[in-house]
């Protein structure tokens, strides 16, 4: 970890290839770091006095203090000398973002840059990626400007992926789901660094709750499936390149082998990783994941004042293997005569449009002490007269569940905007349908299951 | 299909229970309808003269006109009477907002309305039901205000759903996604009125590309697979309440059995219609159905510049059973010498960051001209520097591409969004996941495999 961990967490940051021209990825980098970290930062270019109000060195050797991190975006041609001197300079870890190496089938190159910075004992993220973004700490490596790229908030899900722009779209699709992440690091080509070291130094970090891996090619099976042992957060894996075609795909994108898709998927599930299908599962699982207990058992309750919600969340549900068990005689007992005789108790309980926030208080706080039920689904049907989507919001998030719970709220409008995050900033992921959010509770199992006992 | 076209496309539409108090279904309705509707409008109040500035008339018979539809907001125990005087007026077709009926248990009552309609000639939506929302003819029944429901616009999928929640909700949905329909339709109990007239009707429909149903419970399967036999139109179905408590679920939400679901999705499948498992696959197949032509072979091209979201798609399609072959060398050879060393031609197709706008349609219109292609899935990697997304829409958009295509972009930025209407307005479906785009070829491949030859 050493090293890693100051990549990740630096006090100082020197940007070598710092650019005065805005076009140039020295630049924007400098100009995201200037305005958003906290630390000490020092721009090295050896022709510039001063860029952005930063007084600037000719070389990161001649930097007056301590250097944790260098962010370096020099030609190809140039890196292997600047990691020299970042060795001389005893400085920690370096992110290259400068890409022309195994990628482009220099191989040589790549593995003459590790050698020089194991020399030196500085460790490598990169080379070919667009390195750590951490918008709590104010650590923005992304070299795309805001307005092509609009940043998520801080939030508690940690992003790994070696592709700069499978992360990058990511971060946009977080944004617009409103979700934050603790860090996000793409490193590329893994000429040194891995997820295995991510993994390691991610355990230890307390913001994050829940770790998202994008996976492309595998170099070392056997460390990756101890790190993902050894971490006690819920690791979730979108492993790309399943078929012929996909492996093909992979080999000629990071030049990374796919390798037996299956078995690595096994392995990985085996090692404890939550394994999902598509980007957009990767964040429905992590989100899930990063505020909610993991589910124990697979009788799932679902709670809804529309019908048709209850019945598609059942048919996900089941499809995933999950139990829908029907409501046991003892939790009837507790509703008998508080309900109107048209409303159907059995599970899916649906309250019917004449429902009111606080029967679904009460049907829900009944449900969260009754020993049959292993998790709740809950899927207010907002855009009807008389319910208000506020009011209903603050009545579940004011339960004290004991038990994990997953939301749907299938409209969109301002106000149920305003509920959703009422939801979630009680801990209650709310999904956009309720198939989306009964696999959110699959998730939640698949993890509990294999983290039980 | 007598009665039910006027249903769909009156020239006049009486509001039985017109109301002056703006809680009042009878308000909202009429409300929506004198701001929206073209043709002749009658509130019937028996103790009014006026609402909302229209005069006001004691009982449908005193109408001086025709009136092509009744819209019913009156309590259950009025409606067989109002339906009489329906019959009486010579009413085509009546709308029976109006609930407590047999889904109350109210069975009785439903079979006396269906035995008063059939005597006196008029054709019932409903009851139970929100009715019909046609936003080209200003046809807009949905009692819910807009505050709460925003409505989508005009454009060409129908939305068939006996469920008015289920069927507003996905409005709201398509709004979101910036989609229109030409007709919602909600249907409640289906006393009279079911899928089958529907889609009779829609069938006829010129504005209507692609007929989208959600369907809990099938009444008489025979009727209603011999109507999506006949329709020239894709035909895509969610069915729900597919396993043993989603039927009961079904059961207790309708009072209508889901039956062996398993027999019936084959059926459905046998007839033509392309079966979804959620409500954003229904949403998303629809959305290509109506804008694209059906694939009529498995093999698919991908073209982007962001190798992951490449890979990402092959997963899907393959998963999906379809194929993504290799370039064949025909391909290669006109693509020879034009591109730099490190892109990888072999499908997909990966143009990595480096790419043009000119390099996409040099690209594409190759693939449109080769007969080793079935359909085309392009990619291009928003949110990067000097790839502006507006260029390399219109350049995709100017393609005549002869062959279905579907795209995939994944940033979200204002940028994006205009660069996705512009391909959209030339009838290019983007969606927002490579698994979703891929998913929409899938669909379009079903649906092309069944009306093949």
């Amino acid at each position: 970890m050493a090293g890693v961990a100051e990549a990740l967490n630096p006090r100082s940051i020197a940007v070598i290839g710092a650019s005065r021209n805005p076009e140039k990825i020295g630049y924007v980098v400098l100009k995201q770091l200037s305005s958003k970290f906290r630390g000490r930062l020092y721009p090295i270019n050896p022709s510039a006095d001063e860029i952005l109000g930063l007084k600037c060195y000719k070389s990161i050797l001649e930097v007056p203090d301590e250097v944790d991190l260098a962010v370096i975006a020099v030609p190809a041609d140039h890196v292997i000398g600047v990691i020299r001197e970042c060795g001389a300079k005893k400085v920690k870890a370096a992110v290259v973002l400068t890409s022309g190496f195994s990628e482009v089938g220099n191989r040589e190159l790549e593995e003459k840059l590790v050698e020089e910075a194991k020399k030196g004992g500085v460790r490598i993220i990169g080379p070919n990626c667009m390195g750590v973004f951490d918008p709590g700490r104010g650590i923005d490596m992304l070299f795309v400007k805001e307005e092509l790229l609009p940043r998520c908030k801080p939030g508690s899900i940690a992003l790994l992926s070696q592709s700069g722009s499978v992360g990058t779209n990511m971060i946009s699709m977080l944004r617009k789901m409103n979700l934050g992440i603790s860090t996000f690091v793409s490193y590329g080509n893994k000429a040194d660094v891995d997820e295995a070291d991510l993994l390691d130094v991610l355990a230890e970090d307390e913001r994050t709750k829940a770790i998202a891996i994008y996976l492309e090619g595998v170099k070392d099976g056997r460390r990756l499936m101890s790190a993902i042992k050894r971490t006690e957060k819920p690791v979730i894996v979108l492993k790309v390149g399943r078929s012929e075609a996909g492996e093909r795909a992979v080999a000629s994108h990071t030049g990374s082998l796919a390798g037996s898709s299956r078995l690595y998927i096994a392995a990985l599930r085996q090692a404890g990783a939550v394994i999902v299908d598509s980007m957009e599962e990767l964040i429905d699982a992590s989100k899930a994941l990063s505020m909610q207990p993991p589910v124990t058992g697979k009788r799932v309750f679902i709670v809804t004042n529309g019908g048709g919600y209850g019945i598609m969340a059942v048919d996900e549900l089941e499809r995933r293997g999950m139990i829908v068990p029907k409501t046991p005689d003892e939790i009837k007992y507790v509703f008998k005569g508080k309900f109107p005789p048209y409303y159907s108790l059995d599970n899916p309980i649906d309250l019917t449009a004449n429902s009111t926030p606080e029967q679904y208080g009460m049907v829900l706080r009944t449900l969260c002490n009754s020993d049959a039920c292993d998790a709740i689904l809950v899927i207010p049907l907002m855009g009807i007269p008389n319910f208000d989507p506020i009011e209903v919001a603050e009545v579940i998030s004011s339960i004290e569940f004991k038990k994990p719970v997953v939301a749907s709220f299938v409209s969109h409008t301002e106000e149920t905007d305003r509920a959703k995050e009422i939801m979630e900033k009680a801990g209650i992921p709310v999904y956009e349908s309720p198939e989306r959010a009964a696999r959110a509770i699959y998730f939640l199992y698949e993890y509990g299951r294999s983290h039980s006992g």
